[in-house]
């Protein structure tokens, strides 16, 4: 999906500089190495690690699905105050791999730690102390039900180790984020920092995926890393706030994978004091910034949506409770007939209508708003005076476009994002073992 | 969408006759009409009357969006114990028209009875009551939100009621059958028929729509007449359990139209004595027959789904509850990535894998077992030992698709019907007004 400028005068606009690869930074406390296993027998980088020398705290999130992979179901089993290393891997999902699938994972972590202990020995790290097999975590994403490909990673742990990089430049962090891709067409990154008196606080984060992107292709994973030094009580309930507008706000298709994840992990290393309370402006701060970044992320896994063309953003405002405004929101953002009518560019309202009235919550018509852009469609439970189909038809080859319902009916409100359905992705989903 | 003989080895085989237009019986006690009120501007048959001169019992169950129909809304307050008329008009939904739509219906009402009262005065009927505007019941479907063509209809009523059938035959049905359509691709109709002693009791049902069927258009309705002689009371009762399983078992794509109706129709006919129990084996007999029509007229639709080229069963065994089995059905049926690969011939069961995890149902993974047709996919949570791709290549190019999930868990089932997802379905929904 390419964005051009004529959404200069959408609410969506910043949309437009969603083709290039954000600047992340350097997040101290934090290393990692992207490499190729040749799981995908061409060479392309399908194993990554994500090594915290000295920890780090974390909160993670996890798909609702109940078929999960066994790379989250080891993640839940071996729980841990702290974690010293993410490993990646793409290809396979390790999903439907039953006991197999968890056994390989521990394989693989015996010898990464026995990897990096030796590392640290070797460079005289007297602070070191040993890493403990459940102070890892697992990320797969790729195909479910085929067998984990456990040798070719435990193979390829010695080489991973040794090139894990201590610096991360805009190249580095493009590496990993390019690593952890199934067919996205482009990796996705965001960034944000904020200032506390002489400090800097960052937040850097790379996501891939697009709900389930390709043919048996099941993930959307999100790693975020920042040195703000916060708990991971803190961080789990900072995680949970965001996550509900960020990345629990998107859909492509509405199919959910058995291998969603997103963490975010603290290396610790700017001291914030003691943060207790999720209510204090530090905390507030950081809030903010972890849901720009992750807001960002999210949108991002949208324009690259399969065979997506247009962004959509569905607002729903003044309604009586954020959950009712939530299932209006996906009733419309899931729908095939919305999604096919805004890819055909056809102001085609009424199928909002029937979008509102199938999410079955109550509604008083005589109160009901729809816009589309900047154009009032329908008002007190008829067509506006004013509706234009000429303009709405120019609206509509905009590459963002923008559907409020506003209900009158109280004050919460809710907004989703979603793209177009396109023949591209009957494409990517049929033609794909043809 | 054409079935193939393909099918003869599957348990859907008889969708093979679906293709024909089913021969239904003269229904004693009702009259029918079809004529063009030219809503259209091309002459098509658009506006139809089922007259009951002796009234009908009746059941009706309607969508359960929260935006319905104006036609609707009136049938909801214009309660009656006995109906003396339906009148169908197609183009247009009256859904989102406000009150003008309502009072059209009034209008509209006022000048059909008089048209009927003056009929049965005429032919001299003295047991003839004078018909009251709310014994009257309205359907209709097309596009929401434009205004209703009330003058168009009201200069056609006369015709309407001139036009009236007192006797019904095959092409008489298909005529009616097809003054309901919209941009459906054939008209559906069913009928059942059963012994009691020496009456025959007939069932005959049209129906029309597949979901939402077409650009702007938003109906399911269907119509079903019988001569049985049963109250409205039982048969409300029986027409809620029968949908259950045949109208509520099926989606093409997720989307709830504003204007869905089902409603039966008893002219009261043949006496069937005292029946207040729906226990009874007379009421049971009935049942089963007004399930089979139900159930054939809810394949139709789906057969004759927008791009619909695959017909597909998803059946949910030994769950704990039907709810559970339910939940996991539709979120099979409704996947966009299961239903692009079926329609891609491709047996790319890790997405039913997906489908069931995303219901949220708890699953005992080692109790699983998947099915494509007659071959077990997968058992125990893992792919099984007698897995074949080539045969199940062969087996995805049937026109009829059976995915049979075993949970292992209790002992209650299932079963949904639905269609595959192809380019056509695009063509249909983004190419309309363009």
């Amino acid at each position: 999906m390419t964005i051009n400028l004529k959404n200069f005068l959408n609410p969506q606009a910043k949309m437009s500089k969603m083709g290039e690869f954000q600047e992340l930074k350097h997040i101290d406390g934090l290393e990692v190495s992207s490499i190729s296993a040749d799981l995908y027998n061409n060479g392309r980088d399908d194993l990554s690690l994500f090594y915290f020398k000295d920890g780090a705290n974390y909160a993670a999130a996890y798909t609702s699905s109940s078929i999960i992979s066994e790379s989250i179901n080891w993640n839940k089993k071996n729980s841990k105050k702290n974690v010293k290393a993410l490993v990646v891997n793409t290809k396979n999902a390790n999903t439907f791999t039953g006991n197999p699938g968890f056994l390989a994972l521990t394989e693989v972590g015996k010898l990464l730690i026995e990897s990096l202990n030796n590392r640290e020995a070797i460079s005289g790290n007297k602070n070191h102390k040993n890493i403990k097999i459940k102070e890892l975590m697992f990320a797969s994403t790729g195909v479910i039900g085929e067998k984990f490909p456990v040798e070719k990673i435990k193979k390829n742990v010695q080489n991973l180790v040794e090139n894990l990089r201590t610096v991360q430049n805009k190249l580095i962090w493009l590496k990993s984020a390019s690593a952890i891709m199934t067919t996205d067409t482009r990796p996705k990154a965001a960034y944000a920092e904020f200032r506390l008196g002489n400090k800097v606080v960052k937040i850097s984060g790379i996501a891939k995926g697009s709900g389930m992107i390709a043919p048996n292709l099941a993930t959307m994973l999100s790693f975020i890393f920042t040195d703000a030094d916060i708990s991971s009580n803190i961080l789990k309930k900072i995680l949970k706030k965001v996550l509900s507008t960020t990345f629990n706000a998107i859909t492509v298709d509405s199919d959910t994978s058995t291998n969603d994840s997103v963490v975010i992990f603290s290396t610790k290393k700017v001291k914030l004091g003691n943060l207790t309370s999720i209510s204090s402006p530090t905390i507030i701060k950081f809030e903010e910034a972890l849901r720009t970044v992750c807001l960002d992320l999210a949108k991002q896994v949208v324009v690259d949506g399969e065979g997506a063309k247009k962004f959509i953003t569905v607002k729903i405002v003044n309604s009586k409770s954020v959950s009712a405004a939530k299932k209006i929101a996906f009733s419309i953002a899931n729908s095939p007939l919305i999604k096919t009518a805004v890819g055909g560019e056809d102001p085609n309202w009424g199928r909002i209508v029937m979008g509102i009235g199938k999410s079955c919550e109550k509604i008083d018509l005589k109160k009901l708003t729809i816009k589309l852009g900047e154009f009032i469609i329908a008002e007190k439970g008829k067509i506006s005076e004013s509706y234009d189909e000429n303009k709405l038809k120019e609206y509509m080859k905009w590459d963002s476009i923008f559907i409020e319902v506003n209900l009158n009916l109280g004050k919460d409100k809710f907004e989703c994002y979603t793209c177009d359905f396109t023949h591209d992705y009957i494409n990517i989903n049929t033609d794909y073992r043809n």
